[in-house]
C-alpha cells in the first residue's frame, strides 16, 4: 500500500490550492474535476495522469472539495463512484459544507466497503489553500484519523479534533457560517449606514477594527467596499447555499435564527439581482441601491 | 484659570471609572450623581467637595457620563444646568451615546455661552474607564479639543479626531453600536444553534475564536455564557437604547437595517422578559428558552 498517494476531486480554487498543497509536501497526487482544463493546469504542476478506474485502487486517500452535498455524493457514490472501488482502509477527506446528518449517511455508507469517513469541512479561503494552511474542523473514527493524517498535514496549518462521529465537524462549520455570514452582511449595513451619517469607507475601516464592533470578516472584507474590488475570493453564491444549511438544520431543530434568516434575506437579494458571482463584499450594493448611496468606485 | 479643575457628571461604572483617572493624572476633580453614595465614595478616594454653584466658574472642563441624550439635556441646561455658569472658553466632553443632530443642537446652545463641545461618544467598559484607557470616538472645533486635552489625556488611551464638527463622533459611535450590539446577539444565537447540534459552548469557545466566525464581542461575551455568569459588565438594557438610536437615525436617513432590526428584537424580547439588568450576554437566554435549551451554569 502506497501510503503517499492521493486524489483530489473539485480543482475550483480551494481544491486546486488543496491539490497543490499535497504535490508540494511530496505526495503523489491525481486531481479531477468536470473542467478539463483545471485538470491540465494540475497536471501541469506536476499532478499525476490517471482515470478514476486506474488509480482507485491505488490511492490511499480521496479529499473531495466539491460545491455541496449532490456533488459530494455524486463522486462518492454516482455512477463512476470512487468509493465501492477504494482499498479496504483507505479515507474519504469530505470538504465540502455539507448538513450533519448528511455526513453521518456518508460515513455509514463508506463502512459498509470498509472505508474511514472524515467529516472535514475547512475555513481559511484560496490563499491558504494553496500555501497548505488551511483550518479543517473535523470529526471521525481514530482510524480516519490515522488514514487521513499525511494529507491533512500537507494541507492544514490547523486541525480541530471534534470528535469521533462523523456530523461534529459539519455541525461546526454550520456555526462557524452563520456567524461568517452575518458578520459580513452586518459589516455592509454599518458600513454603508455610516455612509449616510458622513463616515466615510475609509474612515470607517480606520476606526472600527480598533473597536469593540470589529470582527474578523468586517476586517477581511470591509476593504474589498473601499477599494471598490469585488473579483470574487468568495462569492456571494457561497451564502445562500451555507446560510441555506445553517436555516435548514434549525429549523428541523426547532430552533428560530432570526438574525441569520435576515443576513439571509440580503444575500438572496444580492444573488437575485445579478451579483451572485462577485465578491460577497458586494452584499453592500443591496444597502446602497436601497439607500441612494455611491459606494466607492474600483481605483 | 485652573488649567486643571474638572467635574465629572454621572459617576456610573464608566462615570465613576473616569472620574478616578482623571485623579491619578493629577487633577482636581468634582464628582456628581443623583446617587449620593456613588458622590461620597468618590470624595473618598480623593475627590472634591463642592456644589455646582460653587464650582461651575472654577472648573475648565465637564465631562457628561449619564445614560443618554435627555440626562445630557438636563447636566448641561436643566434647572441647575452647567453650561450658563462655566466660564467662557471651557469645554463640555459629552460621552452618553447619542443621535448625531442632538449632538449638533448642544453644540450650538454651548457656542451661545462661548463654551465648547466636544461630541466625545466612549468604548471599552468599566475597567478601562478606570484606568484611564477609554476608546473616544471625537469631534469638536480646534478649541474645543485644545480645551479638553488635559482630560482627555487623563481618561483616554486612544482619541479618534472625527473632524471640527459636532456629530461625527456619534455617527461613528452609532456605527459602531450597530456593529456591536448585532454581534452580541449573533454570538448568542451561533451558541445556542450549536448546542442543538452537539456543539458545547466551552467546544464553541476554543474553537470559533481561531476561525473566520469571530468577532471582539464573541471573544469577549462568549465567556460568559459559558460560566454561566450574567454580572453585567454592560446591561441588556443598554442595546433597546443603543440600537433604538440606531434604527432612529436610520430610518430618519431613509437607511433599511434589517440585520440590526432583528437583533433589536432580541434584546428586547431579552429586556421584557425581565432581563434587562443582567449582562448583555443573557440575549442567549431568549434563544434558549425558544428552543428548550439548558445553558450552562453559573460555577
Amino acid at each position: 500500500m502506497n501510503h503517499e498517494s492521493v486524489a483530489v476531486f473539485g480543482l475550483g480554487s480551494m481544491g486546486f490550492g488543496i491539490a497543490k498543497s499535497t504535490l508540494s509536501a511530496g505526495l503523489k497526487a491525481y486531481g479531477f474535476d468536470i473542467n478539463a482544463d483545471a485538470v491540465e493546469q494540475f497536471q501541469n504542476i506536476g499532478g499525476s495522469h490517471g482515470t478514476i478506474e486506474n488509480i482507485a485502487h491505488e490511492i490511499t486517500c480521496a479529499v473531495i472539495v466539491v460545491l455541496n452535498a449532490p456533488q459530494t455524493e455524486m463522486v462518492m457514490f454516482g455512477d463512476n463512484g470512487i468509493v465501492p472501488k477504494m482499498q479496504a482502509g483507505s479515507v474519504i477527506i469530505a470538504c465540502a459544507t455539507v448538513p450533519p446528518s448528511f455526513a453521518k449517511g456518508l460515513a455509514k455508507r463508506c463502512a459498509e466497503f470498509g472505508i474511514h469517513y472524515l467529516d472535514a469541512p475547512i475555513s481559511g479561503g484560496a490563499a491558504k489553500a494553496a500555501s497548505g494552511a488551511l483550518t479543517i474542523m473535523a470529526s471521525g473514527s481514530k482510524d480516519a484519523f490515522t488514514s487521513a493524517r499525511p494529507t491533512l498535514n500537507a494541507i492544514s496549518e490547523k486541525v480541530f479534533e471534534l470528535g469521533d462521529e462523523a456530523g461534529a465537524g459539519s455541525a461546526m462549520k454550520a456555526v462557524n457560517q452563520l456567524l461568517a455570514g452575518v458578520h459580513i452582511a452586518t459589516m455592509a449595513e454599518a458600513m454603508t449606514f455610516g455612509m449616510t451619517q458622513g463616515v466615510t469607507p475609509e474612515k470607517f475601516m480606520e476606526v472600527i477594527p480598533q473597536c469593540a464592533g470589529t470582527s474578523w470578516m468586517l476586517e477581511n472584507r470591509g476593504p474589498h467596499i473601499v477599494d471598490g474590488d469585488y473579483a470574487p475570493r468568495s462569492s456571494i453564491n457561497i451564502w445562500p447555499k451555507d446560510l441555506g444549511i445553517v436555516l435548514d438544520i434549525a429549523k428541523s431543530a426547532g430552533f428560530g435564527a432570526p438574525i441569520a434568516a435576515a443576513a439571509m434575506q440580503q444575500f438572496l437579494a444580492a444573488a437575485g439581482s445579478g451579483l451572485g458571482w462577485e465578491d460577497d463584499a458586494a452584499v453592500a450594493k443591496v444597502y446602497a441601491r436601497n439607500a441612494n448611496i455611491t459606494l466607492p468606485e474600483s481605483k
